[in-house]
């Protein structure tokens, strides 16, 4: 089974690397010049939107899928032809516009918090008047990692938001006042069966993620959140007809849960998967895109993860830690930028916390670009 | 860190899915057209003992090993210049002549059968004389999955048997009435750390290794023999002043151990170590060989392995059945070759053996080619 990937970051690296063991061989079209899936895979150096670039990748395929949430949806279309692209292009479409988003919650009964679209200067006033503050403004295309927001705490942060942003259309929401982050991740086959991780709990820092736990160790260990986002997860994938992994983050708000945003993809804080889950996040979305059954996600233990930020971690001191687990991504340092992740898997979740205190003194504090927020 | 790997089989294929997220890049020495290897790594097509070649892989390496147990001792040696090759060359040497393997084994206190060498007819003769039959003749070089072998029952099967094996030198040994046949695979670091794996359970057809289980479901939990394995692969670790992964092949008769053979690389019995173990044997192989700490070879459950050979399986079948996890090789299927391999990770010993037996059954009957043993 030939696949062809749209982007070719560490997501694909991570993909190729579960996909050959099942005889999948991979071609991954990405404009850089040594991009970390290179390493796995033949690399086709061309940008996003190269048309000929992707008829040849559609052509040189069995099925295509994409990694990077910012894959040209019509030139891909255009281009697939007679190749199925999985996951479906809607979905890449909904991800990529944050208004169409919080429809396609809500159309499936995932709450959001309160949100209205903006287009210049004063339709951002009026939105922030109608919601009130604190707000948080977003570029309604284009976001990731924290870029492209700004919190709006009172009228100062107003004034000139929207040259700041420099981009319309936007989108405003309320700023929830949440317990905590949460991510749920799984996996939809062809077939119309899916298979559903455990519930995870996020830790952001600049808009990145910095930390997850798996299962997320909520108080009294609340099995009706993970049975409520096991449903909402379900109801989007099969509202997309979905075929691939997709991971939604969600707020924990006065003990409910509310949509953030989704990914039509795998998700880094479903990278613990790799060694704490019985099939990975890529495992599975490769399954689900080659046509095969899909694996049991079942967790094998109670798997932290660590993202390495910015700066390489020592890697002689990280591995002497027995139960850590590296990840790199063959990538050069630069503040903010995502170099690799850390797992260990328990046998509790307090053995886990442990052990993740241990290796947040080896690894360092991540080096996150500073940016406004 | 860039690793030089002579050899682009299923093993080096697996060395770099376990080496690049550890940021190690590979390149492989490999005169096959398109070996497994090649899609981890880059290859340099050459024959194995190709001193230019040699050269060039020493030259762009920062370390040099070998996933091949033919590879030209010599002409790697001189080769290598001031590249580190590990493990040691003469670990490889003693590898490739099995009367100086068991000369090893004896000279660190591991027990083997009654044992003679043999350069024609005459001297095979004497030598059976002495040792009785039944007795085993193999090549004393080049020898794998059972080539170059002969079962000496007896007169019948002698007359004529230097002949039929067509090469000297050779070596007979008393065929052993063992019990069992178990490998202990470990991990020996620069630093004189080491790491081992629990005692595995093999079954062989044809001279192939067809199933492994781990930990070995010894009678009565027999911890003795587990010990006992461990001290004689540290023994023999320390004594090559080893540095990376090695397995020892042994009987168990008449609750003792005796050694068979040994190989100096990752081995066919431990690839059950990528899921059933915390750092599978292709990960601290690597580890080891670029100076780096290695990880902890605890089991995390009751494992099962079994090979596809000469047949590809039917995928689909096989990844129904959730407890699977497939490892192909990319090799076109012909009788006899190890094509891949799936494993199983259970809770208990019976609860392992009930799902190999389920597996057998989908995958069919192992294809292994009809020789004269």
């Amino acid at each position: 089974m030939r696949i062809g990937v749209v982007g070719a970051g560490q997501l694909g690296r991570m993909l190729g690397l579960a996909g050959l063991p099942l005889e999948c061989g991979f071609r991954f079209l990405d404009p850089s010049e040594r991009p970390p899936a290179a390493a796995v895979g033949d690399h086709l150096r061309a940008a996003f939107d190269d048309a000929g670039a992707l008829r040849r990748l559609a052509r040189e395929s069995d099925v295509l899928t994409y990694e990077f949430e910012n894959a040209a949806v019509e030139a891909l279309a255009e281009a697939a032809g007679d190749t199925p692209v999985w996951p479906p292009l809607e979905a890449l479409a909904a991800a990529q516009d944050r208004a169409r988003e919080k429809r396609l919650f809500e159309s499936v009964g995932i709450g959001v918090p309160p949100w209205r679209t903006a287009d210049d200067q004063p339709s951002l006033e009026r939105a922030v008047a109608e919601l009130g503050f604190p707000a948080i403004v977003k570029t309604r295309r284009f976001g990731y990692d924290g870029k492209g927001q700004r919190r709006l705490r009172g009228p100062d942060d107003l004034a000139g938001a929207f040259a700041a942003l420099g981009e319309a259309p936007l989108l405003v929401e309320r700023l929830v006042d949440f317990e905590r982050e949460v991510s749920v991740i799984g996996t939809r086959g062809g077939d119309g069966s899916r298979v559903i991780y455990p519930l995870v709990e996020n830790v952001h820092r600049d808009g990145i993620l910095v930390s997850s736990r798996a299962p997320a160790p909520l108080p009294d260990g609340d099995q009706a959140l993970q049975r409520e986002a096991g449903r909402l997860l379900a109801a989007l994938l099969d509202a997309l007809d979905y075929v691939g992994t997709l991971a939604i983050e969600l707020f924990v708000a006065g003990g409910r849960l509310l949509g953030n945003e989704f990914a039509p993809r795998v998700h880094n804080s479903g990278h613990w998967t790799i060694e704490g889950a019985r099939t990975s996040q890529f495992e599975n979305h490769v399954r689900a895109v080659a046509g095969l059954p899909l694996g049991d996600a079942a967790p094998t233990g109670h798997s932290g993860l660590l993202n390495i930020i910015g700066r390489h971690p020592p890697l002689a001191a990280l591995l002497a830690t027995p139960e850590a687990h590296y990840h790199g991504y063959a990538k050069a340092a630069r503040p903010g930028r995502k170099l690799g992740h850390v797992t260990v898997v328990a046998d509790s979740s307090p053995a886990r916390d442990a052990m993740m205190a241990r290796l947040e003194t080896v690894i360092g504090k991540p080096e996150t670009a500073t940016r406004p927020l």
